[in-house]
């Protein structure tokens, strides 16, 4: 069943394996005329690159190649092919693994479904795979651009260092993401979790994380109601990142502590006489369409589940082994530290689908 | 855009407004030779019923006709065509409302969206809609039948009062859980939110809820990987259910607090000599892909929007004003009440488009 | 497999049996703030209306009931949900057919794949499911109305009467084809078509017929390029009409026999300066996209399979047996004069569908 | 809009122009176990290569390369990637053409639309995207294979040319396509077609041709009904190849000029007492779905837009200028000779997707 594409209107496929020949995404449904290079794709491939600090010291340089749709640096209507070969993989690495289950991996539920599993790296359910979600998340960006839409993802908890609950980042803050190694906007927080993360690495073990997410300037009317809602797209978007195990937009799960009369966001003038609402628990979307407000929400990553820990499982056959992955093996050890970059990715390709359904809503 | 349509295989698309001639759904890719009747379908409609204690008391009988796609009382491959007439529609109650903007309601953004709003009880907006997705859910579960899946829902949390969070229900629990008023399967926590509603309901006011499902006897193989993986649909699934603010899958939002060698579920050989896991903090998903374990998981509902209490808001021209519900207002107190039933059936269409995906998985 | 649908942007999804208690059509993806009326619908289906001379003496009133959809008599943007009851069904006439295959009909190939098969009056493959996509091409043509697109269709040739190979309709030509009992422009073959149908008819036996479209008004840009050319998707929607057997657009199957000197319609200035061709074998349609010329072409339907001469047959088990239809029943002696109007719904519903998408294709 | 992909379950999306680094396919929705490799699809590609006698002196050696999707040589569930370099592009060659509107071809339709056009050798409009279309048919033929469906296609009309209007192909016939450079089964028609094309050729021009198929081998049972039925299916994957002006389904047009009596294909046991019909009006599908008999129908295809003779014509001002192509331009003087290949393989793809769409017919 075809399930590696995303978006209706404007849809990528992915495809490629971890330690395959390369892996790509092509995007169907961009508008003609808009500028595309490859600097703007690598502008948002840096966010997410390993080798960082804290990250997986894999040296991929994650070069795009732009191999169709363009004509004089604009898109033409046609498919822009987008492609990333995999100039530093390590199939051998993986070959010792091939028969025993790996705790919090895919390869039993894959084996079970498919009869088959490429054992290199995680195969096609390796986080790899984002690398493409990034590159489209750059073209749905430069979409978006003339709107005046930023979208801003940062750390907010990892293990048992968070922000404060009320937490609201300043435009300072925002500035502040950038330059946190681990995308957290607070200084004293970052370097917390800077030291938490260092202390989980050093132990041969790895750790969970928060992301949030805060979209500024999106316009009312984005979202389709009933079942294509704004909010639904954006759980099926993040829900569809590897590791990712929870996701709330506006006040979420504190939602269900309170009443009515505190919750309900209530519309008052501004100065400028605009319409807007008081307080944002709605998180900007009532009913499926976005206010006008500030989109924001939160997803939650589990720990990497590669770890050096040594640790008791099975083989293929149900036998009692070890597994213990190889000393040089490459691995993250908080996936929340990337997932900004793919949260945000996912951020761009969900309104930028949302954005050209809207075209569609009034006949006049 | 289309959007009022859920699932590729087993797919639905509704139509109606709350306080229009009719609401219906059609089920478009149901196998033939299954066994339907209107029973059916009532058995999982009771759940949602308004008039129970302590939700709206609007009278709907949801009497559901099935106009279409059976033959001998067995689909045939045919569209069913499910239809309930509203019988106690009151457009009457609404035109006082007409150019109120509601706080929490979605006639602001609609009006946004589409330059026009029937603002007769919520209109399309309206959880009327969600009778259509029960219906459809009852279908889809006599789809699965044959394979002995099983879906609980619960309430767990209403305002300030929830189960334990190490809470896990038993087989008595699990029984327990139709037979208390407001779905929760223990029975002090069960009075303690019946209370807690009641209090809130004779303030004018109403309270928020989070819903759990535990799916039980779901295969393994059932989600695609990547973009359509099992949890993102069900996520998908959650948050077009009208009020949900948060999803999650197995270990949920607390992953991020957690270490990878505490949160990896390790494989081991149960006494049956089955490969299964000693814990489940996966949420019997890996890689997208059930494993053959419990599915679960929880959504979070905010308070309902309607209350009683009078609201400042502003008029469709911004001007200042009061909005004051008629004393015979008919809404529910607690919205995360009815919604188990609701959550139940999208776990039931999402399993049932995934177990029809699944058919293609292996091409012997 | 859902496959009751039609359209991506402008999508209908039908419902219904011939012999059941009715047939509706949803339609989801209407932009809001257009007109509707059943006054619209009802324009349409008096061209398909069974009861005409030569048609069918079903008299099916055909009463289009809108039941969700409108507010003050505009779209919202909510789906529209049309119902028609089937007040004059016959079910005890199928009854003594039911174990026999019927020539030309698809109980046999229904069977094979479903393993069960309503047999009243054909059941879901019956062409009263076409009263649904007249319908929806009326709600389609007041969507392109202020475009200034007309749609003609017509009957070109039935048996061995056909219009002269290089006929094309003047403007008064157009005029009389809905003055004619068999949508013929030219009153010599369309009275000639007359004495042939009506003489079939007297021998018990059915003609086939040739329909061909003109769409006049159509801007240029419509249709998308590769796999959703306008001509593939007018081709898929004419094919999907029961008993059609073949489609043409523009100069059709005679272009095989041309040069490409011959064939090529050559740029040139009009008087009024607009860039024009001089021919129009490519029927306006470049690459897939419409060139702002007249787009035309044609479609094949079959005779009647219904006949009331006995026909030897077979029943279920194999057994010879012979299919005589009762006295009384009710069929059509030629489809192709009804078809007429339902290849104009087709080409209404394309349209619309690729006028929604042609919204998409600029980036400014 | 998005309309790069072909196909539900099994999904091919092309990307690529002609005269860019490359082309290619991504196949997403092949069941895991499948044993696949390049030289597959090279058995497919031969019989479409430019370079052949009579086709365009082009030489792209066409080298498909798997990219992704394959584990040990079989897939596995993942998406196919394959990619085609474009070796002997020469975008030079067409500088001089960039502003001046080619007949038949689409650079008007594209700039309207797009407002933008890819002027070299016709950018994404080439033909040379078919070469994706041949490699994915391959791999549905590969899918296909344990079914023993065989699928035939021929040249049976260029220009004044044709193959007897009875005229079927015996077995011996099925195995002369491959050996005529023209893929004409019968050796007389082939050579005057051979003698006819040089004619045309020398002469600067091109011509038209029909291309047949004949699938034998097919079960019952494929198709859905309505919408989605296997002639509008078939019809909507002809039609979407470059330079396709009709298709029918069996007996297409002619059907038109028959009776109900003649028409109608009756049933009755064969020697083996198997049901079948006496004959084959229908092609092989009865409401959409295939009976087990034979599909065949035709496919029209106008002469090559690009010929040497000059053509008067307009630039993009609408300036009249004239229209030479360089004398080493490189295009086949008869289309329809390599569309037979593509005819196969939309065949292939369209069967494929019918196939799996089948396996969810049945709930048990």
């Amino acid at each position: 069943m075809p399930s590696n594409f995303f978006g209706e209107l404007f849809r990528i496929t992915t495809w490629g394996e971890s330690h395959g020949n390369a892996v790509g995404v092509t995007i169907d449904g961009i508008p003609a005329g808009l500028e595309i290079s490859t600097a703007i794709i690598e502008e948002h491939l840096k966010w997410r690159r390993p080798g960082r600090k804290l990250t997986s010291p894999r040296k991929e340089q994650d070069i795009p190649e732009i191999v169709s749709g363009l004509f004089d640096g604009k898109s033409t209507g046609a498919p822009l092919s987008i492609i990333f070969k995999n100039t530093n993989a390590k199939k051998s690495q993986y070959q010792h693994l091939a028969d025993k289950l790996r705790p919090g991996h895919a390869n039993y539920s894959y084996l079970k479904k498919y009869g088959i599993y490429d054992y290199n790296g995680g195969g096609r359910a390796s986080a790899r795979e984002t690398v493409c979600r990034v590159a489209a998340g750059a073209i749905a960006a430069q979409l978006l651009k003339p709107l005046g839409i930023s979208v801003h993802t940062f750390l907010s908890e990892v293990g048992n260092i968070s922000l404060p609950s009320n937490y609201w980042p300043s435009v300072n803050d925002l500035d502040n993401i950038l330059t946190s190694p681990v995308f957290c906007p607070d200084n004293f927080t970052s370097q917390n979790i800077i030291n938490l993360i260092e202390k989980k690495q050093a132990e041969g073990d790895s750790v969970g994380g928060t992301v949030k997410f805060l979209i500024k300037g999106a316009p009312a009317g984005l979202g389709e109601p009933i079942y294509q809602k704004l909010e639904a797209k954006l759980a099926y978007a993040m829900l569809s990142i590897p590791a990712s195990k929870g996701f709330e937009i506006g006040s979420g799960f504190s939602a269900s502590k309170q009443t009515g009369s505190s919750h309900n966001d209530l519309w008052q003038n501004d100065k400028t006489s605009q319409i807007k609402q008081n307080t944002n628990n709605c998180g900007g979307i009532l009913g499926g369409i976005s206010t006008g407000a500030d989109i924001y929400g939160a997803v939650a990553f589990k720990p990497t589940s590669s770890i050096k820990k040594p640790q008791n499982t099975l083989d293929l056959n149900g036998k009692e082994t070890i597994l213990e992955l190889p000393k040089d093996a490459r691995h993250d050890p908080c996936v929340a530290i990337r997932a900004t970059a793919v949260v945000k990715a996912m951020c761009f390709i969900t309104l930028a689908d949302a954005y050209l359904a809207n075209k569609l809503a009034k006949a006049f």
